[in-house]
């Protein structure tokens, strides 16, 4: 009973929905406000699924008579045909989808509509559709998530040779593979992974059967409905069943984190697609031109993945605010759930699959990379590492031969693997020409072959690896 | 030119739009998410203004024939009044308003459509709409503020004498009246409103001339394109016109403070509105009721006032992360600045219409105001005062005096000024019967009668001041 | 090598530590924001065990001799002492906690100093550090968690009976008992549990021997290292190991939802501490009071409890903004991480123990809550399911029949079990003095019997669940 | 009286404090939590400063002796000393800088200490110590932007001839100059020193004299103290001034607006600083190095400007969020208040003299700008507009024969200046060879001669202005 809304629509005056003892129309901003049905009626197929297992549970406890279980049922069906068939007319001032599914019902079948809301309230009943909702949603970005994933396996396999400089301070640093970097985000996405589908299973619980907060005196059995709807369990407190919104809080973070990790791939896409690093170049599909610069390729889709994670963050933050501080059970602050929740669960969704493509589709200039990892002198701590291992320098004495040898390349305009030996040897008796073979990028890539390190034998293996869990994820 | 988006739809092919090279059919989410027709049609009739300025300009530089003026202006006349009747058709396809407004203008008049663009681009074009409708959207606020600032003053001027507790910890502390408190939201919002007026005057600056990012080549004078559109002044960097939206985020910023200080006042309303309090019930307009609880009053306007706080920080935030980082100029991240912006302004305009209707339609409850405010002897600061004051015991006898006699009076189950005389020289010699005047709440606060102060005629004066004020707002 | 950071102390030169080349003194501000010493010097336990993983590692593998080792493992044994016993002496110029216990190493062992840091850079090891702070953290916060819930449940199983409103809006909706209310929190706290151990297991993976990003071209073994300090495994890319801050993201995080469940209850006791609810009153140790007002008693803690869920989401919100689009793999930026997840975990496991605290010490006032139970008409639903199920009215049939009773008991000042005979039979000629048995708030919460429910039985039942599970926790 | 609060250090013995009611010392966290003094200290000598004023107003208004106004007056000047000097010690057990230079004082000056606090409480008190703390933090920051200005018109003023690409999507798109990109963030930060004046402006007022909540029954002069302090009123409402914490929001938002500021050219300068681009490079004292590549040189000044932004707006985030929803008038949660506002505010105020430091050092490489400037056929829109200009053709036509350059200046790997007198013609029998000298990006700069355009002469026009305004701030 609680929350019945006013609504001021002729058709459905207020002073039948309460009672009669309204007589004052609510303001229309108020009516505006009140009103979620422009986005919960997202939570249609939702809301239908919640009633059928009610239905049918009522009837199995004898609170319900079968004539009007099947009634409801098949009223049910048909409302779901509406709505899928886009004929079902949505109405404002019935206020939300709830109320939209339950008059249409009415219409339909008549009286025993009214006795599908026995021992249940809006309260348990809107939980119930939302985390119905968010279950759905979560397998989707996990599963979009190894969409991407596969994307970047995919592109890793190919680039296993292809030499890259590994750059800490957008510096170059040290010689590494775009498959090694590529496959750090596919580390990054699998963490990502797992905070979604442990967001998924603690939310996997039924409130139905809280009713407004305290349950009901009706003998209900929550086991059958949590079972029919595919939940582990009812959840154990009728209060925190209709009070709780933490597990759209965790869905919005896993997700705001998928978003962070986007936002970091996309930066290096942006940056990358300069003329000045030219390392890539995202296809036409993810891209805008220019009509009179027809050789222009803007990294829009990049641009995207990493301007929408200001509007991932901000919906959690925005979620997080409101229930801060909220007494239990239900307060109306809480409608402002939804909003935040949709657009932050799908949107990321969306840049799931726009970062897969991205990926896919992405051109890669290898050449363009390698020249870049022989800039800077990225393997000046492969020379000093050899000094210290072959010579047995100090790690201190050893990086003052490096600098010196760093210098002098420097000045000559050279890299360190093409100084001559005599300046070899003036910077150390015993550092002979044999050291050059370590310090080309490709050298230093191979040498760093332990778990983990960039050497090609190393991705490949780690490649083999991920193919085997994407093929089989948990 | 830069900014031209791809779009997949059959009538607009993207062929024509980029100069025939883009083969390739963007993706479809792509196609979503580059398309912000669906929210950007807001600024409908900013961009027709701004056309209108600028086709003006045009033509008096000599740029643009009087005869394409004059078919741009009546082609802009028409396609503003399809839009106002509800007849315009939005194409997703053309993906913005901006195009939109342009596709149809061609249509109406052909080739001159073309010549509006010259000397403009998308860029300063989207900077100078939002810009304008910012402006609008803070007036708005700033009258809403005024509004709702004369509601809290004529609730005020009809409580001077309602005596009710002043709160700290949500403990009563000390007697004020209840136009004393409300007092407080006037002077809060007085800061809000000066807030939102810093942020328009700010703002009202002219981007229209910077084109892409670099201005243009073409003889425009920014001074007449500025003035007709009621800015200040064309901005003075065209890199900065494009790029900055510091104005955007110091509006969110604004209203959200805005939202603040509702939530604090919808705090109390919700408080106050229990059972258990009873100050104060909410209209009917603003509340829900229950079916079968007929005395039910739930104070939802007040809820949602707090509720959308969160909303609106979480559209700052959300703005805030995006720009934050972001080189300059134009980066497509920056399409994600409306929703936010919009969303913020368009609810903080809203919350106040509902404040000020909340506010002017609360019943009050004066007699329950005035029984808590005898409660937990708040005026025992009051005869610690006076023994100072009258007696010249120092202050920390005069609390130790006091403490005896409001543990007396606790046990007693008595106020204070229903000491006998006994128990009060028992606790000090020379405090005599004549301190009880000074005991009582409405003595309490008739005593603290200095500016500022809750003396109901400190607040009589303050309202004066206000109605002015209200009356002839800066 | 990479990240050494200029230091100006004189004992320190720059010269020294940066081979010779830069000569310009940095400036004073840069100093004082690149030197993290002043709170990353928490991390000082974890870096030392850290450092003899690696020594005993880089042994193992005939990296380093044994006579290294035991000088490195002695000295920093002795570091260790120092730090404990308050001895050690940390300077700004060596900048950072790394730096601190190396520099002190060297003075104390010399040469030998030097080779701990082969195969490492200070990029792994500080990414080890914090993980092994975070891993500690956590489970210091899970630990907490529990606490909270051992004292709620205490406090519950003293309040099986104690009958108090349920509300919803804040407004008294339908009985429910003390005991009820409190386990709701204990369910929300067990799912912040949940998430603070799922945070813990997705962290523990070792960093170590990703070097800079790259790995190292010394044959390392990095299981070893992982083994030694209580990792689950290796990171399986050196690039991700040292650029991820998804874990501390994470953590802080379900640190977050713990402070807002705190929050959420921490405003209910706010609110039951007024005289005006007086349903419960916080223990002297967390509250203050009044030097003159002996009975005054402010519920501080339950008011920190609420405002530091603020800060707590704002540092999630600060690391959140700094990681977004910062590309792979060590940023300057990324030194901003350690204060806002320092002070973020701290100050949720501070209040989880101060919670506890309140919670157990809590002083109860059950007539106070019975008696608001009974305001309001919390049973009217009760009569209304009784009418839907004994005289199988129609659901809306029964809400009219029970709103007119409710409009006659408030007319008449009586609760719904006070009504006589004949007013029941005027509202329907069936209803009988015997539904009067039902509509008790006792009898209200009795009949809510199912899982979930608020029955007393389903109270116990739930209690010894818990009591097993604290008991035992996974 | 209000505020008081447990301290068990045995030299302070709560039973003083508190009237000997309170037996239970608090729990050891609860005293940690309660402590302030840690961060407050900051606020000594606003501490003392309010203090002066308030007792000259008293003994002015004949409530306080000369003999004990010039005792309190000496003794303040005393502690204020002490403090200065170092030699003061803070007593965590004494909690806040209220009573430790209270404590003091008595020590001092006996009795007549505790006279200073005559019609006050902690609660103003502390209000007017924060809002003197934020006027000057507020002035060192508008101070620190018009350094950081300073050193961005200087350096612009060497470069108005440099040319370099201007950017959109981070690509080239037009080509503009050094100086003029510099200049848009001159403007920019003009705009958030006006929002710092105005945040200054705004807080301007005196909340002394509302004592705890409601005022006082002494006969102060608040109009007095008010001056004294160079406030601009006294604040109009007693409630109001001890319970905004608007001033801190709106002071940390226009400080955080700074930092996004900052942020956008700190990630410049970090892109820039790519071997890649090599437009500049950080002094040694705003970078960091390597020991073995002495050419290494790493933008940390750039990064911790970026990476900061996080804090400021966390830190924002932080206290709206603790302040949202909060009833009048004091409660605790506002003890969070100080710390993010200090950190938030010291922070911005230490990246302005960063930022001004790191630009006025800046190397810059007008060469590789220039070259960078020649890539990507940045002068397409030129050519368009001299078609529609020169030969009236319309804009569509006009793009067409641009792009078909292009495509041939692509294909032949040359600039459009340098496309030969057939290959223009053949593109359009009327493009003649005169066009090329509109086609360098030096031209391409040159002609946008107007207001706020990238043309030498308009930079050098703004320059001058500039120099002025700084000379002379408002």
């Amino acid at each position: 009973m609680e929350s019945a809304i006013m609504a001021s629509d002729p058709k459905t005056p207020t002073n039948t929905m309460w009672g009669g003892r309204f007589s004052v129309p609510p303001a229309e901003i108020m009516e505006k406000f009140n009103a979620s049905i422009g986005f919960d009626q997202k939570l249609a197929r939702q809301d239908i699924e919640g009633s059928r297992a009610h239905a049918r549970m009522l009837a199995r406890q004898g609170i319900l008579s079968e004539a009007d279980r099947e009634a409801i049922l098949s009223g049910l069906d048909q409302v779901e045909t509406e709505i899928a068939e886009g004929r079902f007319v949505f109405s404002t001032a019935l206020e939300d989808i709830h109320m939209n599914v339950e008059g249409r019902l009415k219409e339909l079948i008549g009286e025993a509509a009214g006795r599908l809301h026995t021992g249940r309230s809006r309260n348990d009943q809107v939980a119930t559709d939302i985390r119905l909702w968010v279950r759905e949603s979560l397998e989707a970005i996990a599963s979009a998530l190894l969409g991407w994933q596969g994307a970047l396996v995919d592109l890793a396999e190919a680039h296993v040779d292809t030499v890259m400089p590994g750059f800490t301070h957008l510096q170059p640093a040290t010689p590494v593979t775009f498959a090694h970097h590529l496959l750090a985000y596919v580390e990054m996405a699998d963490r990502d992974r797992g905070r979604i589908l442990d967001a998924k299973a603690r939310a996997n619980e039924c409130p139905l059967g809280a009713a407004a907060l305290a349950g009901t005196s009706h003998p209900i059995d929550r086991d059958q409905t949590a079972k029919a709807l595919g939940f582990d369990r009812p959840m154990g407190n009728s209060i925190d069943a209709v009070s709780a919104r933490d597990f759209a809080l965790e869905a919005m973070n896993a997700a705001a984190l998928a978003a962070i990790t986007m936002s970091r791939f996309a930066e290096e896409v942006v940056i990358w697609s300069t003329p000045q690093f030219g390392f890539v170049r995202s296809a036409e599909a993810f891209s805008t031109g220019s009509s009179i610069m027809p050789q222009k390729r803007n990294p829009d889709a990049a641009e995207l993945l990493r301007g929408k994670t200001g509007r991932v963050i901000g919906a959690w933050t925005s979620l997080a605010i409101t229930m801060k501080g909220l007494p239990l059970a239900y307060s109306k602050d809480m409608q402002e759930d939804k909003e935040p929740l949709f657009d932050a669960l799908d949107t990321v969704r969306d840049c799931l699959a726009i970062a897969a493509g991205l990926t896919e589709s992405l051109e890669v200039f290898p050449d363009a990379m390698a020249q870049a990892a022989s800039l800077g002198h990225t393997t000046a701590v492969d020379l000093a590492d050899w000094l210290v291992r072959h010579l047995n320098l100090p790690f201190r004495e050893a990086h003052h031969v490096v600098g010196a040898l760093v210098s002098v390349a420097d000045r000559e305009g050279v890299q360190l693997h093409e100084l001559s030996d005599e300046t070899l040897m003036a910077a150390h008796p015993r550092l002979d020409g044999s050291v050059r073979a370590h310090l080309s990028p490709t050298a230093s890539v191979a040498a760093r072959d332990h778990f983990g390190g960039p050497a090609p034998a190393q991705s490949r293996a780690r490649i083999a690896t991920w193919k085997e869990r994407l093929a089989s994820p948990r």
